[in-house]
């Protein structure tokens, strides 16, 4: 075929925040899939806070995205050619396919996802990985037992949101920290948390106390910093807290701000939890299946934030995700 | 009877490090115990790092001393008068029993100590709650598994010591970080430790790489601070750091130094559990039949630093703790 596929590549390593200078637009000619491969036309692709540390050059849980590399990302299509014997032409699926317009895989490194059951950005949010994460770091990482109350930082974005309706539904209490009036209002009215703290023009620490007046059980932390402070002065005896990310931290261009409350966890004899959701890639059917039952009867809702422009509207629509504008799952359309 | 009792009393909230003016010497008649209660003529007094918190005006996992109360402390001494059915006057009793001479309490509060089987400081340490820190803090909360590569700061202290020795006796590296070579030396050729990393004069970052090359499995804290933040960054996955305590952070004016490195947690799957050896007080009894097992077998060495000078010198004692002074369990001697 004689497609051209663009596609964003990482130019430079950004200090802080990311510039349009450490990106690259580049183009070249569609390729076609060896023994095994698919070729796919990506629809929509996922912007997660982890791409910022994919972007340094440290040593983590992924080796860094090479300075002229195709930027890593997740992302989902449909499938254009394949010589993989259980994927066919038509077919949907979702994999780490990179900021581009197509992108050749592994057939087996790429999951088929059916349309019918949701649409696409949906397996990049609430099916796919954030909600993944939600589902394992709450239920498996935090251990929750109905009852506790949980407090999810970033509680408007793909995996906050879904934490605290699990919460809901596993019968626990559930308070979410956003930032401005419009985040909180969605997530107690749309996501049916119990409660919404706004840290732009509220004291996280003093409503903590008021929200969660017996402690928190689950601590679910997607921001670091100062949240992730104010509520380790709140835990109660034995509490989880579950590390999921520090999105407040990614760009920073001093010194990680670490949590001085961390003796908090002796004083309650609590636990403070790192976790990738990659390690529960064996249990994805059950969570999913799980997941999309609650989805089809209604009981868990899903939000997308879907942004236009094309692989070209990557870099800035990245910076929307840092700034905190998006609603839901932020994805953009291909 | 007409002693008089000698007793250091809280006078003041320190900032950083307590001063003499934070103390006040008081002497009074030696009272009666009552019902249940036993009189204790106390012989050593320990001295532990959580002494400087329970000095603070803060919730925590016990209530402050208050001012003008006697300074809580453990100690051991001879039953001089018992009202309880199960102490006779001459048993050896342990307990926290102040910074006192002479201390009447419940005799269930206390614990019958034997000076046949070890002298009376080993009560305070090794076979006392120092001991019983690092026999939970490394097996349970730990979760030690043979061939584990064991750090522990605070190596040449009370708790430290032992940690590292039960590590060997499990078949584990074990690596510790002290101040000074005289401390080192003593981790190395009389604890038994596999290698000490002298952070007063050492990188203790580079030399965790060297000494911990595939990572650290367990991670056992005393110190908080710079020594915490290395560790984190050498963890293995699925490391476990076990907080035991901070004594970097205990006499801080400022803000407390939190781990920078804690996202290392989540890049290793690595967990963080803060820990009260009272709450294991239930095996207390289990654990002290092993420890002593082993100390009887010489398997297990014990090492206590008795300062002399009376409870007058609690003070200053106090102080050689905070600077690091002592080389094992410090003990003041009545």
């Amino acid at each position: 075929m004689n497609a051209v596929n663009h596609q964003i590549r990482l130019a430079a390593r950004p200090q802080g925040l990311p510039r349009d200078s450490d990106w690259e637009h580049t183009e070249e000619p569609v390729g076609e899939p060896g023994d095994g491969e698919v070729l796919v036309k990506l629809e929509y692709i996922s912007l997660d806070p982890a791409m910022r540390g994919w972007m340094n050059d440290a040593r983590s849980y992924l080796p860094p995205v090479g300075i002229g590399e195709v930027m890593r990302a997740g992302g989902a299509g449909e499938v254009i050619a394949s010589n993989h014997s259980g994927i066919v032409v038509g077919d949907h699926v979702s994999g780490v396919l990179g900021v581009q317009e197509y992108a050749i895989a592994s057939g087996d490194a790429v999951t088929k996802v059916n349309p019918d059951v949701a649409p696409l950005p949906v397996w990049l949010s609430t099916l796919g990985m954030p909600g993944m994460t939600a589902y394992f770091g709450l239920l498996e990482v935090g251990k929750l037992e109905a009852g506790d109350t949980v407090v999810v930082s970033g509680a408007a974005g793909a995996v906050g949101g879904v934490v605290g309706q699990i919460a809901k539904l596993k019968r626990c209490r559930a308070v979410g920290i956003a930032g401005g009036p419009e985040k909180c209002r969605h997530v107690v009215d749309e996501l049916g948390f119990d409660a919404c703290i706004d840290y732009k023009s509220e004291n996280v620490a003093g409503k903590l106390h008021e929200h969660c007046p017996d402690g928190i059980d689950v601590y679910f932390d997607n921001v670091g910093g100062e949240i992730l402070d104010a509520a380790l002065a709140q835990l109660r005896r034995h509490a989880r807290v579950v590390i999921c990310g520090a999105i407040s931290q990614y760009n920073e261009t001093g010194q990680i701000r670490g949590p001085a409350n961390y003796m908090s966890l002796l004083v309650n004899r609590a636990t403070m939890t790192g976790f990738l959701v990659f390690d529960y890639a064996d249990r994805i059917g059950e969570a999913a299946k799980e997941m999309g039952g609650w989805l089809g009867a209604g009981q868990l809702r899903t939000f997308e934030d879907i942004a236009g422009g094309g692989v070209a509207a990557f870099p800035h629509t990245l910076l929307r995700l840092f700034r905190g504008e998006n609603l839901g799952k932020l994805v953009l359309e291909v």
